[in-house]
């Protein structure tokens, strides 16, 4: 039994085939520039070189299309779909029905950039794999656990039944498998833990984790809010965004596009989104990208305080996704000077722990939280999703056992 | 010596003569609705009843001759002038020459609703009274000592340079107030103490003090960043501002009135934005009013979080302003399950702290942090910076040592 996993961008398809009994990926890909011309297929096979082929994609079906003959030949007995927005109505991963599509449909004014590529592609699979089960695993659902303290904010009330103005947070199957993963380490069961997760890639989120469940998380209604991003502001007084269309005459969207495109990382130093380049510019003295690298691990060291004062206890506080796992440089900078919050750790198994591959223990000796690097696997979690609801073993994550949970999980190279 | 303290709202002016020989406030009033039709004055003076006395207010000037008229009899040595948003310009309360003042003037597209009638009212008070000294003391002096991680956003680096988009941060002569005061309580010069002041009143804003002086504060740009206040939204998804563009069609300048005017407590509530009838309100069964209590506690222990974090060492937790001075029960919620930050209260001192004029230490026996509750004098910063400027004395807040530095300082009643 083989599964396709689908990730659908506004102009991209990303896709694997998994196959159940081997526990392998068969094959991989990515169909770029769809609806653009130039379009092409990047198609992978273990032990064989990538085939590339250009081919006009005017929209979803027919990039899918492209994927099938591709794939002609693996019997696909069941479709995965990545969702970004899951809004309130899905605290957990589900087979598609056509009421599940339409409360999909509900929700995609909440990722107006994200959600419908989801459903095209979901539109598009569904037509040319018509007797087969489709699953919907949703970047929300891990969050949907925060209490109303957490995901509500402080404008008027009826915006919240009006437009489902509130937090929902993003990452969540990033965040699930690093907390489950942490839980093991840490030899107890994912309910008796208290973490604080750090997924640190080109977008960043923090979640504090209580026994085992999010119960806060610093994107928001998008995933514009919270740490400083590649290219996204973060946290930022909400007057500024006003103030910025007073001045310039923005459009809503043109700001838009400036705050999540433009700022962040990018947006500070004028040059780099990419925190290689930073690190290596500052070496060489720009003080801009200096200073980029300061508010970033200002910023996120606040977020630690912040999540510590709401848990009360904190067991560990776990690094994850690119410059999480590999970036030791902005660990330091973020965990120095905070022993304080009863966090210590070593400065030379900090220095060591650079592998996307291999798990980690840098806290110091003695230290009350844990320090530890986790690469993620958010795939494995996806994976393991639509097995589960193929095998009606799966009711929510908060009362699902995967397999990665035995402390003796060894991860499968990717 | 009588030196006229001027606080001019957009259609207010309050006042106090306060003459240093008898160290003592003479008189002091209000002129409401300047500009608007129904003005009137009401001018108190110790031992007598307040006079009110209705007349037409057209403008500032013509509001500051009604004072100028009730006052007429005591000679006026100094005008010390509040003004809001000093910009990056003014580090410290400063002698207002016609320099002074286009620098003030320059930065009034940072406050549109408060520097205009600041200014209005310098204006006015310079001709009326043109032979004596003219002082302004800034709302953000005080936190021109915060580093570049603290006050830059990560938006695009021009905003800054063109716009001045940065994080200035209110309430500075609060903080200035209860920090001098801490440290006295504490038995420490303030060079030598790291605090967090929570100023909670209708605005609310949270400071961290590092040996003596800001290095971040919660109130950003504009003072509607931070916590959870009154009316204002506090921190925000920044994307929510444009998503309620595109959905209701809001002009920017009718949107950061909601954001303002509407939200924050008011907004969570639907009905109330005085934390009294909130508690009462909740104490009835309101399932909106305990949530708005929830969700400020919420939101300002994660601050009490964050500021830990930076501080890496607190000595004292400080609140007050009206709801910090007397609402032991929100003192309560956000002081609850911290002890991992090393900050431990006592209900029952906690309880008992409900003064607007004595200080109570209401931390926990042994508790590595103390939690003070220090009622607020922010007119005594105004007074001593005003009469050391006229001295020649004063040079900025973190060279100057004020009368209150004194453990032994006894606070008048005002």
């Amino acid at each position: 039994m083989s599964i396709l996993a689908l990730n659908c961008g506004s102009s991209s398809i990303k896709y694997k085939i998994y196959n159940r009994q081997k526990k392998e990926t068969l094959c991989s890909g990515t169909v770029e520039r769809i609806g653009i011309a130039g379009a092409f297929i990047k198609h992978e096979c273990p032990g064989a070189e990538p085939l590339i082929e250009n081919r006009d994609c005017p929209n979803h079906e027919t990039a899918l299309k492209l994927i099938m003959e591709k794939i002609s030949g693996i019997e696909i007995h069941a479709v995965g779909h990545r969702v970004v927005h899951g809004g309130e109505k899905f605290k957990s991963s589900v087979k598609i029905t056509p009421e599940v599509l339409e409360a999909i449909k509900a929700v995609q004014d909440l990722a107006p950039l994200h959600n419908p590529p989801n459903i095209a592609g979901i539109v598009a699979a569904q037509m040319l794999l018509p007797n087969i089960a489709h699953i919907a695993v949703f970047d929300t659902a891990f969050h949907q656990t925060m209490p109303e303290a957490a995901y509500l904010y402080a404008v008027p009330y009826e915006w919240y039944g009006m437009y489902g103005v509130r937090r929902y947070g993003f990452h969540g199957t990033s965040h699930l498998y690093v907390s489950r993963r942490a839980a093991a380490l840490l030899g107890k069961k994912p309910s008796e833990v208290n973490l604080i997760t750090l997924h640190i890639g080109n977008g960043v989120s923090l979640t504090a984790i209580k026994n085992g469940v999010s119960v806060d998380t610093s994107m928001g209604l998008t995933p514009l809010e919270g740490a400083v991003m590649g290219t996204r502001c973060g946290d930022l007084d909400p007057a500024i965004v006003l103030f910025m269309i007073e001045k310039e005459g923005f459009y809503a969207e043109e700001l838009d596009g400036i705050l999540n495109k433009k700022s962040g990382l990018l947006g500070i130093t004028g040059k780099y989104m990419d925190r290689r380049d930073i690190e290596k510019a500052a070496e060489e003295g720009d003080e801009r990208s200096k200073l980029a690298i300061e508010i970033e691990a200002f910023r996120l060291r606040k977020y630690l305080g912040a999540y510590s004062a709401i848990l009360g206890r904190v067991d560990a506080v776990v690094f994850t996704a690119g410059a999480g796992e590999l970036n030791w440089q902005l660990r330091e900078k973020v965990l120095t000077g905070i022993e304080n919050l009863g966090i210590k750790f070593d400065k030379w198994k900090n220095q060591a722990a650079t592998s996307r591959e291999n798990e980690a223990d840098i806290s110091a000796d003695g230290s009350p939280v844990k320090v530890l690097v986790i690469p993620t696997d958010e795939e494995r979690v996806f994976i393991e999703d639509v097995e589960a609801i193929l095998d009606g073993k799966y009711e929510t994550h908060t009362h699902f056992t995967y397999s990665f949970e035995d402390p003796n999980y060894k991860r499968k190279k990717a």
